[in-house]
């Protein structure tokens, strides 16, 4: 559940995504009209798919929820008054058990369920997309905290002096750095400082995006390579830092940077070794994802929908 | 065990410290011998407390020490060649199971079953000494990580530009600035590049220690004032960051530097209430540590003790 689509699938224990389809999140005033929506477009999918009373559970990733409670707290982009109590509302509507988290959360179970995890007891997943998102497996079991909102490694402080602005008011997180839109500010900001010849003059400033700056890196071009090598280097040195508190089996990567892979990956690595205590070093693997991007949203919510405790 | 001193006391299910004693630690120079004496005054302890055949298990707090293989390993300050299969050779010479871990790993575990911890889930101790160790409980469990090593956040970066040398061979570590020996460096910064007055002026630059430090703060120094804010300012801004990682309900503070009180305090609970994310505010407590810090090894040794598996 997103700030734009709501995508969902039908998903056997195998983690075959067996139908899935979406619905735009904003189109209602109303959550329950959306609720309502999305029952319907649902419950259309489980009867096409002869599911009608084999769904064990409902799992939802979606911004800001919280495992504990199965409410969205405030301060997210949603169309709606918060808090939302959305897990009551659904387990209402549709008469089945379920569990809600947030969407790198999901992407965490997702990923040691069905994807480059699966057997690891200790990992940090890295979602990197419009934001920097994070969920973290400690003994096999997702770390929610006391609150249920643990993993917000995107808001580790990377930057003390002079850091960049990032959306949650404060100032020189590893999101305003490591994002896509962090890489686009990159851009823009080495562009400014800058007087070296680039590809990436010829696009209008304010609209260049990550995507822009990895169609010129695979062209050579020199300072979007450079830009790829900030970021890298950043994200390394943030994941030196997360060894210390976890010191996980693997860190693994996922979402739209990743797409730009060793542009980004040589960096993170390099700057990963560098900076990692010496008790560490060669010792945590730094992979990237296996899940279809197209199907991890729906694969990881549905890994949760497992945990649902079914009444006996 | 330490480098200079091994504590060791005999501890009831209550978590009543019956009866303590130290060997020095480094006076052999072959293990065995050294584990010989540490054998000979134990037993005399457990014989003088008619506490033969009752005792259950083992526990040892050592530096470097994997709680997974019993061994410590490299580069610690220790007077004999490492790795050392330190739960082996005390289980073989005593004839009783053995687990160890490491120092602050062992505070974490006597602060949740014997002091300001108690009943609590998820909390982080932090170890204020002549280093900056952790210890990091969640889901009730202590994070050992993949390989043994995890809780390392001393080691966290709070300087990545002109970072003080830290002993672990990298720069800007927690550690260099808010153990004791920190704050010494603290001292002898501001004193060379201040030219104000102070009492620390009376003391050979050279011999400066954190308890000089104190001294002159309580009797209303200005700089060794400031000196305590610079700290406790930098120890929050790290509580801050760890607290996007596992959001505990507490962090508890132990060690020597917790003895200065407010004086490093309110600049730890100034700076963590700034610099802490929107949505964490106010919620998880900095507390002191309740174990008296002359029974504290022994008691959190003993507690991991109780976690032997006796053969059925």
């Amino acid at each position: 559940m997103g700030g734009t689509n709501t995508a969902f699938g039908l998903v056997d224990a195998r983690g075959t995504v067996l139908a899935s389809s979406s619905i735009k999140t904003a189109k209602h005033a109303d959550i329950n009209d959306y609720i309502a929506e999305l029952h319907e477009a649902i419950m259309r999918l489980v009867e096409e798919n002869n599911a009608v009373d084999k769904i064990n559970g409902i799992g939802i990733g979606a911004p800001n929820a919280c495992y504990y409670t199965g409410v969205i707290a405030d301060g997210v982009n949603l169309p709606w008054p918060t808090p939302i109590p959305l897990a009551d509302l659904i387990t209402e509507k549709f008469g089945i058990p379920c569990v809600i988290t947030n969407d790198a959360n999901a992407a965490a179970i997702g990923e040691m369920t069905y994807g480059v995890a699966r057997g690891m007891k200790d990992f940090i997943m890295i979602t990197l997309g419009t934001g920097v998102g994070s969920g973290i497996v400690i003994n096999g079991q997702v770390v929610y905290g006391h609150d249920g909102f643990a993993g917000e490694l995107g808001h580790v402080i990377m930057k003390r002096t002079n850091g960049r602005m990032c959306g949650c008011g404060r100032s020189g997180c590893l999101e305003a750095y490591c994002s896509a839109t962090g890489v686009a500010r990159t851009a823009r900001e080495f562009l400014e400082i800058r007087t070296e010849d680039s590809l990436l003059r010829n696009i209008p400033i304010d609209e260049i995006t990550s995507k822009d700056v990895y169609d010129c890196a695979v062209q050579d071009d020199k300072l979007a390579k450079e830009i790829f090598e900030y970021t890298g280097t950043i994200l390394g040195e943030a994941l030196a830092d997360f060894c210390t508190f976890s010191s996980p089996e693997a860190f693994v990567l996922f979402g739209g940077l990743t797409k730009s892979g060793e542009l980004i990956m040589k960096p993170v690595r390099e700057a990963y070794e560098k900076n990692v205590m010496t008790c560490f070093k060669g010792k945590a693997k730094i992979v990237l994802s296996e899940m279809k991007e197209s199907d991890a949203a729906v694969l990881g919510a549905s890994a949760l929908g497992w945990e649902v405790k079914n009444p006996d």
